[in-house]
């Protein structure tokens, strides 16, 4: 049995982590956005902004609870989300890597959806 | 003064009539994803998922409610946000449109920042 309180709580600790690290939030005109949205279970970090004439937008990390499973839809990032799951005590088999395809998932030990 | 429990909920029915055209949502393997953090004010649409082996990810629409003010940043629909917040009686000086550059913005009717 998922502990579905207990995921939001751990994902919810990761991002905060994680935006920590952003840059983004110094001095630029870049806003590293930290998103939670608890009615839908979805959670993401967002770069948007400006940079001098460039504008910015990028989705850095999506996660998403779904039927009592742990979906990481997006990371552009080098830390490995999945693993840092596991560590905080989710089981693999209750997280699926959505950006990889469900052939590939076969493989990956973790879920495949 | 903004009136920004009307301005949520504006919003709220914006994205809701938007996603409830989204043909994302049907038969394919592509999520339509709305997402409200009424905790940080960020409201978006994101589709994400598979079409056969190919990996789709875009967050469509993203609005933030920040200083009282819209934040309309991203807009890859052809629906004018900005005038149909105005329709529902959004002042035009309490809508930024976050994707144009300050200096565009100037010249667009809505608000600087």
């Amino acid at each position: 049995m998922a502990d579905i309180k207990e995921y939001r709580k751990n994902i919810r600790d990761l991002l905060e982590e994680i935006h920590g690290y952003d840059i983004s939030n110094s001095d630029s005109g870049i806003e590293g956005q930290i998103i939670f949205d608890t009615e839908h279970d979805h959670y993401l970090l967002i770069d948007v902004g400006w940079e001098q004439k460039k504008h910015v937008y990028g989705a850095i990390i999506h996660i998403d609870i779904k039927d009592e499973k742990i979906w990481i839809q997006r990371n552009n990032t080098e830390i490995n989300l999945a693993d840092r799951l596991v560590e905080m005590g989710v089981p693999k088999n209750h997280i699926v890597i959505g950006f990889q395809s469900s052939f590939t998932r076969q493989f990956s030990g973790y879920a495949v959806g």
